[in-house]
């Protein structure tokens, strides 16, 4: 007999809370944790961060906790290299040891990591989210996300732990190239894209980290976040409320850090009131690894590991990674946050068919369950997790993230045929100037150096070599008609790089000495291209008055050597945009380009935080007019909304990309706001000579901030919309008037600016 | 026939009824500002900040104020030089002018500066307010205080701009020299000795700056401050409360910056729900220079001038400096919130004597009143601002704040005799080496080079060859048997200095490059000691393993070049502690001790944040042991107290001063706490082989801090006292309990260790 839980014709809901409610205990305590297999673990590998082998579990102790089922798999992929068929084969069958060991047939929800693209060897690298930001291309960010996803379900992971939601507030944070920049609609609207993408292909997105984790003290990776009310409504969180809203998330990692003291994972405001209750989000809130101990052995706010997992529990974490340690010793549970938990747990779980009672685990192919695929066997079919159409998007995205910073002397795109060049810097011939920290050969594939990178991933010296065959490449500078001077970043995890998870730095200068370098470049007198391979911005103001160009590409993937190739040679029209500015000197930060009047350059400080290339910003090899915008109603309500018509021209003998960028002044409001903020933004590829209109909807709700009693308002008044080419240069002010009553908004509220190119 | 208002037998703040209720409304209004006389003034003055032109006033303004009344005279000493007794006829003659135009006859309360002794020509130069952290010596600063507000009321001043409480969180800060350390219990225990000093001497002392504005984004002026609501209560306010509790100021002066957003000047909920109605403070606020108009001009909050006084008005402001600019174009000023805050200027007048029928300015001794004192006359006297006794006391002050950060090599103290000394760097010859910015030549004196500093400043170079006379001072290190390194600051205002206010840096690397001039004298490979005359802590961890000593002193003031060279003598023993920590690299800030476990050194950052001296370093030329402690009870309700018995003794073979430093750790907490913070410490002098007892009564109260809820409680549970000699060396430890039921505190807690010395 099919018992309602098993019933296909029910809401999930409904089956979960018929499951939960045969269930024991134990049975369902064991739904709110995970385990990480560790067998063939490498113990000094650079995935597992400090502290973590304690979790790392021996085949053997399965034995003993599956008769209770078990909730998640931690990692199969990208925990050590597997071929992917094997790695398929092998979690199909640990799939069906998990699920013949419970008396309720239940498998495990695996999860992986999925920032840079599946992070399991030989698949597809992408570029790091700072150049999704980079792209300004939300449809392209789904489009790459979507294939992610595909592939990730075709080897049977569920979940995966992306996309970073936090809003970069001070770059020296080592995962600030794990972020997608420094605006929140920025952040917002990539992130969200990303989501959408994901959850397409029936991949759990998880967006990370619930909150305020970017603004740690010192820019040091799990330090506190000083942050206040205001700050945080309109900072920190409307990135998550629009992956939430608009990108359909189904899940939510708390934050490491503490935010005036309460750390994220304690934190009942924020993944209860807010979470639960305002946003009425229905999905899991998953701890981050190792988040629960951290409150008893790092925040000191439980006396023991259980006592930690009943405040984590409390405070509306459901399910304890990457394995458990402290739920299993948690005393005086309260019966009601378990089952709180796991229902929401089992309802996910049946939203993936996994209580279907004809599920069964596949490879190759679609998971199959009873009621929404067919089932497949194909282990031993050749899985491809770097197919073709993966290749052309990592290679698409790529292209459109390379930021053409400055290019004075017109010396870009570069000569064809006969240019003598001189190429230094280390990073021109590293794998590690290409891959952010959560790609497999950085993640995991350091530990194992007799093993190839999995895809290929050329250098830009490779790539250059392919890319100019005219050119000739010199070793003397002194014989160069110009300087390739590549600097930036290798990523690795914690110390073991310059930047990604745990490689925060205490300024901007460039690292590995290579600032020196560039000072010994410069003073040969050779025109120098300078081309940044980078997980953050750094300082270039020394060096950009002498600069012939400068080339910024933010961890590009496996694609990357031949996008930024293709930008310096021209083949390519460069289209990248800043999603954080890139400072002047190394230090005075944090200086994001969002403060208000007070927290820029001013008369009362002699440090001036404006960016040398402020956010918003990059150039194209082709020339763009803007004509003035036609502003069909400057007098709107509260609750209305307005349109901007404009055409742009593209002037130059180029085709070329214009990103054109709306940015919101709000010239006296309850409280200090930021002087200007992005509300919208399209992308305008041109041909030469070619022309487009712009048609840009903007609703009053864009307007509201959080006010001075806390309530999120739009208020009655002036505005000025800046039609600009990044946050410093504006083409065209249009003034606004908002009409009418003060108006109080919640979740229910725009948050998009929709604009069309014609 | 005496009005109720002239009355001297009735309560002050009945007769500032009586005399409001008399008043017109632009007469009122008259009470809620100043005038800034500036007919001298050189407009180019360094003592005028950016933007206050507009402000100072000519003569005949006065015409059209004066038949209204006046609230206050802005520094009638501290705009140009004045020799003290022309300058208190005049300040007379003024007050004349003004009782005389009015129809109650009323006087203006004159304010002026003294946060390094009162800012006048030719009066004593004190210390900065870091040294005064630096002694961990409250007494001596009660004492210093007193005497600089005797001076100040001899010559017609009423109240004095200064303390400045602010918790010292980013030394980038160019303020950070006007504050007392980064610790909260030391900032509010010197910071309320300074002011139960000032207002002994009938002075109104002002509390500054309310609140957070050392919290400024990168450690930028004026620039926003990330603060949440437990931070703020447990860092940010304590120090005001126990100066407004413990040392009975009369004054609180909002803070420019914003917190979260809200402005300083517009922070209803600081001006008067916690200062007015939970502090039960009655004296006045007044706005800091231009902070009104900054409500419209730079935090946009107000449309206009008069809104911005509107709004302050409402939060709680009462007196608008440094002249009436937004208070006279405002309309539609409520007449409640008018007479609210003319209430409180007419009560504190009142209480200073001004509303008396007989007052009369004088000069050269105590003003006068028919309650309280003589009338004098004595304009011609001689005023001597800079007499024995004050100089004694700058000395004394001086001296217990030099620190001797180290001295590996046992170089100090000097031998006396036939010394060959290379001198280097260029400060050990400048003055602006000695001074704080808001001594009178830093900060108006620069724009008077043709006048002498007004007392008597030696350099350290003329301090060594006085201290030293058997030494030989040699140009030639090579043929010198040490090198005395001297490096810091020069101080200055907005961007005249490298340290002062408006003169932030970006990094804590000496300016000046003298990094470099340091890198060049080791690399000589002479026995070198490096001395710091600065306004911050500067990164020294790049010579701190090559330097034979290193000594700090933080402008020193007037008498500081002899304490410095005294120190290295041996004349004076070393006594100091470091305020606030000396980082190890110029990078990574903030990095204040005040840090739970996750803002410390820990596994998950690349970035180390520990300070190379820590909060409370300091050596002596002598050596101590600490006994262990008894505790009477190391069970205790939470709302007990307990008292610790320890014996130091002075083991080795010279006078010298320990510090006691009592450290609080406090296990298991509902939020985040610092790992340690300082809640008790006494000096001890001891002789020779001398030994002392010390006594400490740590009440429960000292446990408290701002829980989960937001309420601030002493819970039960384990806590730690460190009985220490610095924030990180930890001579004992003493395990306490307290016991009985979590108990709520508020504003009557007990807020001090008291610490006897036998």
């Amino acid at each position: 007999m099919v018992k309602p839980w098993q019933d296909t014709t029910l809401p999930a809901k409904v089956r979960a809370a018929d499951l939960l409610a045969r269930m024991t205990t134990e049975e369902k305590t064991a739904q709110l944790s995970s385990v990480w297999l560790g067998a063939d673990i490498d113990t000094d590998s650079a995935a597992v961060a400090p502290g973590q082998h304690a979790y790392v579990a021996e085949s053997a102790v399965l034995d003993a906790l599956l008769p209770h089922g078990l909730g998640h798999l931690t990692r199969p992929f990208g925990t050590v290299p597997v071929e992917p068929a094997v790695g398929a084969a092998r979690l199909a069958d640990l799939q069906r040891r998990v699920r013949s060991a419970n008396r309720f047939g239940l498998p495990a929800l695996a999860h992986e990591e999925c920032l840079t693209g599946f992070a399991a060897w030989q698949a597809t690298i992408f570029p790091t989210p700072l150049a999704w930001g980079a792209t300004f291309d939300p449809a392209l960010i789904t489009e790459m996300a979507e294939s992610i996803g595909t592939s990730m379900r075709t080897v049977g992971i569920h979940q995966g732990l992306a996309p970073v939601l936090d809003v970069v507030r001070d770059p020296r944070w080592g995962r600030t190239e794990e972020s997608i920049g420094e605006d929140p609609y920025l952040v917002g609207t990539i992130g969200s894209a990303y989501v959408r993408g994901l959850e397409a292909a029936g991949i759990v997105a998880t967006l990370k980290h619930f909150a305020g984790y970017s603004a740690s003290r010192g820019a040091r990776n799990h330090a506190p976040a000083s942050i206040g009310p205001r700050e945080l409504a309109d900072i920190f969180l409307p990135p998550f409320e629009m992956a939430l809203r608009e990108g359909g998330a189904r899940s939510v990692m708390a934050s490491y850090n503490d935010i005036d003291g309460l750390p994220g994972h304690a934190h009942t405001g924020l993944l209860t009131h807010l979470l639960r209750d305002t946003w009425q989000f229905t999905g899991t809130v998953v701890s981050d690894y190792f988040g629960i101990a951290f409150l008893e052995s790092a925040h000191q706010v439980a006396a023991t590991e259980g006592d930690a997992a009943r405040i984590a529990l409390a405070a509306g974490v459901d399910v304890e990674l990457p394995a458990a340690r402290c739920l299993p010793v948690a005393d005086h549970l309260s019966e009601d946050l378990i089952d709180r938990a796991a229902l929401r747990v089992l309802t996910q779980k049946c939203e993936l068919g996994l209580l279907d009672r004809d599920w069964q685990p596949v490879t190759g192919s679609t998971e199959s369950t009873g009621s929404t695929g067919t089932a497949g066997s194909a282990e031993d079919a050749l899985i491809d997790l770097n197919p073709p159409q993966m290749r052309d998007l990592a290679r698409v995205v790529a292209q459109e993230s390379v930021i053409l910073l400055a290019n004075d002397a017109g010396l870009l795109p570069l000569a064809a045929e006969g240019l003598r060049i001189a190429l230094v810097g280390p990073l021109a011939h590293e794998q590690a100037a290409m891959l952010g920290c959560y790609t497999f050969p950085r993640h995991v594939g350091v530990n194992h150096p007799e093993l190839p990178a999995g895809v290929d991933v050329p250098t830009l010296a490779e790539a250059l070599r392919a890319e100019l065959p005219g050119a000739l490449f010199v070793d003397d500078p002194a014989q160069a008609d110009i300087c390739l001077a590549v600097v930036g970043d290798r990523s690795g995890l914690f110390g073991h790089g310059s930047s990604g998870e745990g490689c925060d730095t205490e300024d901007l200068e460039l690292p590995y000495a290579q600032g020196a370098l560039l000072d010994e470049v410069f003073d040969t007198g050779t025109p120098t291209v300078v081309v940044v391979l980078s997980g953050r911005p750094y300082a270039l103001g020394r060096w950009a008055d002498r600069a012939a160009a400068v080339v910024q590409a933010f961890f590009p993937g496996q694609e990357g050597g031949a996008a930024v190739a293709g930008v310096l040679s021209g083949r390519i029209e460069p289209s990248g945009r800043l999603p954080v500015g890139v400072p002047r000197g190394p230090g005075g930060q944090p200086a994001p380009y969002l403060a208000p009047p007070l927290g820029r350059r001013g008369d009362a400080s002699s440090v001036d935080p404006t960016a040398l290339y402020p956010f918003g910003h990059g150039l194209s090899y082709t020339t763009f007019t803007w004509d003035a915008p036609q502003c069909d109603t400057p007098e709107l309500p509260t609750d209305g909304e307005t349109t901007l018509r404009l055409t742009i021209h593209n002037t130059g003998e180029r085709p070329g990309t214009e990103v054109v960028q709306l940015y919101l002044h709000d010239p006296v409001g309850t409280v200090a706001r930021p002087e200007v903020r992005l509300v919208g933004y399209a992308r305008v590829p041109l041909d030469a000579g070619a022309s487009a209109e712009v048609h840009a909807t903007f609703p009053a709700d864009l307007a509201a901030y959080t006010g001075a009693d806390g309530r999120r308002v739009v208020e009655p008044g002036a505005l000025e919309l800046r039609v600009s080419a990044s946050s410093e240069r504006v083409h065209h002010t249009v003034p606004l008037t908002l009409t009418g009553a003060e108006r109080e908004v919640g979740h229910e509220r725009r948050m998009r600016c929709e604009i069309r190119v014609k």
